[in-house]
């Protein structure tokens, strides 16, 4: 991978414009003999696979299965191993918070002691209305503890994020959360010295929580896992000099591209507005970062024709896309999403990237097994940026 | 990239030969439809080809542009990142001077000082014969300082190389180059402890050739940058195990092979006594390399058909190099220089390895796109060496 000094020094400010257009989940495996792509009519992607140079990524390392987060950070251009971003971030960026530098974020499940046991973690699974409500009663009393702000945020069901914000809040803390019923409670622990603060502060924080729920029937205390702050990551445009915009309709998203210092920019909640926007906004970026969830969604779904059809889906928006001129286009995914396994899996992603200065290759069909052919390879998702940015021109020469 | 300590413990002498063959940015991208390689009549290339392994070699990283510096490392089986070549070693590899570890080289331009600013960079870009006066009339005023030896060598126009020569000159000198015009002049300034007294030689030296020049209408100063000694590196025998003599006809490659501890031949200034020497003195040596350069300076022009045609001469040359009595032969590049772009470019380069122990695969044509296809798949330039070695049965197993 590519040392990121090493990137700053050779990355120059030019005109030219990039278009990453990541279909979420896109690569998949065969059920019946073929896989959501090659099952699906995508005439406009097989165009493009013909313009294009075409290959595999792998968004981690072989074998491995990523989340959304490592699986962005890659196509950004980032080693996935070096920035692990904490799952309370994630939680946080995926309802849509921003963090600073002064925020740590953790995920939390409402849940049931008896007995000063554990004896239900999600507390029956409540509703997500009594979820609310119960957030709102604990957001009255708990504002602040020690100068450090306190906010609570209702996720889905049972689950919830609590932001603190203020100085010194960084550092290893370990999961309040016993991972078993039948348990007592955990404290949080610092696992290193710098994080004794945020553990102190964190401990008072549950014991206030369990004094506000202690009149409740089922969700009278919480578990806290995911204790974790933005990772200290260059933006893109220090990396790149380039002036990046995310073009996403999914919190998530949103989300990971303003980690990198992505402008986001409001695309409304449809592929029908976010295209629009695109149309409207691209221009004044000469990064632009392209969302479409679907292929992901159906996947995670396990509903193999409908994940076709968002495949078609995406194929018939396109041509609109890659047309805003662009002088260098790339089709790729964070990871592959196949129906048949519900879930992310650790397939290679398909990729194709059509430039002026790009080798074509004999690709003529967007499929996993075509792509295995082309002249690309099999590469990392973390080497497409610096193919992107040599393909713009965007490159000095490295030595004399 | 194979550790350093392992291949000095694993290689071992034996009687067999290898052959590199560099044709010098050999590969390139389509115009109308077809490389240059794709346009060229080369049917020994092809017969080559179709008796080899075939695939592709990136010879930094993927979406790198690399100079003939870290190009040709990562051949010669140096990793490029860790060995950084400083532009004043290259500059004087590139006009035939050698080095040693006492001698530290820097670039330098003639320029133009007027009230205390530097108003022109290039001395109004002054004609080759008007440096060699300057260089004549600096080289009979300075010859020492403070016990280091100064020695001025012309280039093309207003640049010429500085060569310091004594004790302890190592370390890390920032450029004295304003690097715009309308600014003052920058004092030399070391950017670690180690390199105080060289920055103070470097200033000594501008201050006597500011005097020295002072009536000088134009050309009454100069800015100098790149000081950098040869990278302390470890020679190809310590390495491999391997005598080894350069056959090549430019100063630059001939350089580049004395870095690494070659025997530099001499080959005269064509093809064709380059290839008379090789037959004549090629025993000598248990590995081989032999540079030809037209490939890269045809597309350097970005004269596509000029390249076609060094690549057919090239072809013409192949059979009686490869056939002097070697056990493996390679044909690779340093890097592409499409014509197209008239540059070295980041495409990967093509590699045929040909070798009894070796596969052959079903390429039958030597090219870009045919090579994609070979069974040696993508590889780091930095590869190609143990794998040459390992051919050429030199290196014991590791591990039992």
């Amino acid at each position: 991978m590519f040392p990121e000094n090493v990137m700053m020094a050779l990355s120059e400010k030019t005109p030219s414009r990039i278009c990453m257009i990541v279909a979420d989940g896109l690569g998949g495996i065969p059920v019946n003999g073929k896989t959501e792509l090659e099952a699906a009519a995508c005439p406009n992607l097989d165009a493009f696979a013909k313009e294009s140079v075409c290959g595999r990524n792998v968004p981690v390392a072989l074998g491995i299965t990523p989340g959304s987060g490592p699986g962005h950070l890659a196509l950004f251009g980032y080693n996935p191993m070096t920035y692990q971003i904490g799952r309370g971030v994630l939680e946080a960026l995926g309802i849509g918070l921003e963090m600073t530098e002064f925020d740590m974020a953790a995920r939390a499940n409402f849940a049931t002691l008896k007995d000063g046991l554990i004896v239900d973690r999600r507390a029956g699974r409540i509703a997500t209305e009594e979820n609310e409500r119960l957030v709102k009663k604990l957001s009255k009393k708990i504002t602040e503890i020690d100068d450090v702000k306190v906010q609570i945020f209702p996720g889905k069901e049972h689950r919830f994020v609590v932001m603190f914000t203020g100085e010194n809040l960084g550092g290893d803390l370990a999961d309040a959360d016993p991972q078993k019923e039948g348990l007592p409670p955990l404290e949080c622990r610092s696992t290193s010295e710098s994080a004794s603060r945020a553990a102190r502060i964190v401990n008072a924080f549950i014991t206030r929580l369990n004094e506000t729920l202690a009149d409740e029937p089922v969700a009278n205390t919480a578990l806290m896992r995911g204790f974790a702050c933005l990772p200290d990551i260059p933006t893109m445009n220090e990396l790149y000099k380039l002036k990046c915009g995310a073009f996403a309709t999914y919190p998530m998203y949103k989300g990971l591209a303003s980690l990198v210092g992505m402008d986001i920019v409001d695309c409304g909640a449809t592929p029908g507005s976010q295209l629009e926007t695109l149309k409207k906004k691209g221009a004044e970026y000469d990064f632009v970062y392209y969302h479409y969830k679907y292929t992901d969604s159906r996947g995670e779904d396990g509903d193999f024709d409908a994940k076709v059809k968002a495949i078609e889906d995406f194929d018939k928006l396109l041509p609109e896309i890659a047309s805003q001129n662009f002088d260098v286009v790339c089709i790729t995914a964070d990871h592959s999403t196949p129906a048949k396994m519900s879930a992310h899996s650790w397939h290679p992603c398909p990729i194709a990237i059509r430039a002026k200065y790009e080798m074509t290759d004999d690709v003529e069909v967007f499929s996993e097994r075509a792509f295995d052919k082309g002249s690309i390879g099999r590469i990392w998702s973390a080497d497409i940026m610096p193919m992107l940015m040599a393909n713009a021109l965007k490159l000095k020469k490295f030595g004399a």
